[in-house]
């Protein structure tokens, strides 16, 4: 098969021990895998030799008793793909990081940096942090409802992107002789007083080989969609039928367009549990042995952080899943609103909605050709741009490069070399012309 | 010589292209250095390949065009250590970053992300920011003045070190079976309510195997020694004379002593500039070589960034040093006070401070046999514990890990392997206990 044909973009979800609240209990985890760094290294270099796209870090600004187990105790992401950055030469790493609790100089800053240390592989997934309980740990009296936080990210990102582009590509002159060390024409101070934010600038950065950071947004409700259709250049979403995932990619594909954009300039990732065996019944069986390991006061509380935390043993289990009013909307707004709307319409009761939420059955689940042809399915049928693989069973991601990528690879759906040493050249994104270096083009 | 004999610490300022604000012009300095990350992995595997102790990162929030050339286009600390981390095994990291404009949540996680991802190596340079201009960087109307800046920085470290201490470090059970992730007696969250800040807690990842980062503090003004001789692990300084050196020496000990400590528990490491050369007329002439890049503007320029960027050009240079008042007493204070009384009493000229502050001629200077007679006699006369060792010339630090360690290690000055794979370890720190466990140990 020709090489010419359009090829999908992958994505590792690397958090720890897995998305199921559980998993850390089966024989194959290790259990301090949210902080050995050895295996995170361990882990990239695996996504490097599938020639995977990226690998990216999810993060979150506040912990209870009742979160994750693996979210009590786990890496920073900056740091953490600082750190994997001289462990990898070519895969994207993606930072999660909020904009409702931090300074748009420091963040910009930091992706800057971890931009140029990279070679140009950064990329950032903006998130307004769903969880309420992050006001408590940055001294403020309450946590921004859910649309506030997103005008502030809009601002966020404009002051952001004008720090990146600080500096002309041509800035850093270097002249020993002269003893010039850069055109103080090219640096440009951004200057900017808006609602949340007033920053000067110029950052004290330039820009590295991909321009500015690859950005990332995982919104789905409808304020969510419309700032990743705008804003974004790639989407991490979720969908359990292809029907529904279609349905989504054809939705911000046409926001993008209403916002002037070309559909081709936000890429879709559905998040995706592949569950690779030798038989379909190994792989089933693979992800009955990790749904086992979750018991139903670990998924009534894993259901809870969703919604504020919420106590959901105070409900009988094997009634209707309760009414919850408005809980939930200011924190994981379209999650939540799916899992009430789901419940309803399906009549489920509180068990199964906790379990289905906490070892939810991958839609990617059997032999490696018949994975391969839901991807090839998926992609072809216009659901998705790429995947985000996240491990729902232990070496998820191993047996994934193993014996789904060469699948792929052979049917010329993926590829079998880099194509760049960055994010953006990989992911086929073009890179972001400097705003000031455009302003003074020649007609 | 006995291996038994106290032995010095030494630490490396790597920061781009050296202090000199025109070493980039020399013919052997890569201009890019201060954004070149094969550079700094060369350097930080010469730094362990001479067994030093640490690597510092100095920083800045704020740039104009009269900054020095390497700090307009820098790395970011702590992405950069953490970029570092992974290509090295037993050095430590120490970074600088300001309590003056950041979030004590994100800056304890960062460093604790750091500290564990290198195996116990992170230390933290607190500062509280020095130039005005940060504050437009970051919002706010005006630069806090200097003594706001040590009470905030003093309670800043109080809710850091609280968060360090949220998991007690046999708070991870990870009992399979049992399905037991972590211990709840075992966390603690701060619920901080101070002054500066509020903040609950717990932190979101546990103690490294150092316990907590080691604690850097430079400042120089009264509050400062305070703050350092109070607070602080190590304090890093500078002086021109070996008397100066004691007489900061006996001062900082004698207030820790005051404050409740053992003299031993905070280490003052003068920095310096060490200079090489194969016969002392080499060393000169390598000293001169770098101070004759510097121009007169450039002094001027590099001068003025003490005194909050004033500009000096407006005065004629071979007049006595200007009458300057106020100015730079909320910036560098305690450099910016030392520069007038110089002046004052050595009746000196702009021309004449502003080379000094530009070209300082090191007092480290000569062949490695001299250079290691200096060290001793510091070392061994009580000014200083360690040394941190910035590059006043090209390859200033592998002339030194080449030349001068090997003669400190045969006089038994200077350790011949890592005593410990931790920062604390190293440098003779004992590890922190966790104030929980403490609270809590049998009488």
């Amino acid at each position: 098969m020709s090489n010419s044909r359009k090829q999908l973009k992958l994505g590792a979800l690397l958090h720890g021990v897995g998305g199921n609240p559980a998993m850390w209990r089966h024989p194959d985890t290790l259990p301090d895998a949210s902080v050995n760094i050895e295996l995170y290294k361990r882990w990239v270099r695996k996504a490097e030799e599938g020639k995977l796209d990226l690998i990216f870090i999810a993060d979150g600004l506040y912990i209870n008793e009742k979160s994750i187990p693996h979210f009590q105790n786990r890496f920073e992401p900056l740091t953490l793909l600082s750190a994997l950055a001289s462990a990898s030469t070519n895969i994207g790493l993606v930072a999660t990081l909020s904009t409702s609790y931090s300074e748009p100089f420091t963040v910009a800053r930091q992706f800057a940096s971890l931009d140029m240390l990279s070679g140009g592989r950064a990329g950032w997934n903006i998130v307004t942090s769903p969880l309420e309980g992050s006001a408590l740990n940055y001294g403020k009296k309450e946590h921004p409802e859910h649309d506030l936080r997103y005008r502030i990210a809009t601002e966020y990102l404009q002051v952001t992107r004008g720090l990146w582009d600080s500096w002309e590509d041509d800035a850093f002159v270097r002249d020993k002789a002269s003893g010039v060390f850069f055109d103080p024409a090219k640096v440009h101070p951004l200057n900017h007083e808006g609602e949340f934010f007033s920053v000067k600038g110029p950052l004290n950065i330039a820009r590295s080989k991909q321009g500015q950071p690859v950005i990332f947004q995982a919104g789905a409700s409808e304020v969510g969609k419309n700032y990743a259709a705008k804003e974004a250049d790639a989407i991490f979403t979720g969908h359990e039928t292809i029907e529904d995932a279609i349905a989504f990619y054809q939705d911000v594909k046409s926001r993008a367009v209403a916002f002037g954009r070309s559909a081709d300039e936000v890429l879709v990732f559905p998040g995706i549990g592949p569950i690779v065996g030798a038989t379909e019944e190994e792989a089933e069986r693979k992800y009955q042995e990790v749904a086992g390991l979750v018991t139903i006061d670990t998924a009534l509380n894993y259901l809870g952080r969703f919604f504020e935390h919420h106590d959901f043993s105070q409900y009988a289990l094997d009634e209707p899943f309760p009414e919850l009013g408005e809980l939930g909307r200011n924190s994981f707004q379209s999650g939540t609103d799916k899992i009430k709307k789901d419940a309803k319409e399906r009549g489920l009761t509180l068990r199964q909605v906790a379990l289905q939420a906490a070892t939810p059955r991958s839609t990617f689940i059997g032999t490696p050709e018949r994975v391969a042809d839901l991807l090839e399915e998926w992609f072809v049928r216009g659901a998705a741009d790429g995947f985000m693989l996240a491990e729902a069973v232990p070496n998820g991601l191993s047996d994934f490069v193993d014996l789904v990528v060469p699948i792929l690879q052979r049917r010329g759906l993926f590829r079998t070399a880099y194509e760049s040493g960055t994010l953006r050249g990989n992911l086929g994104l073009p890179i972001p012309e400097n705003r000031y270096a455009k302003a003074n083009a020649p007609i």
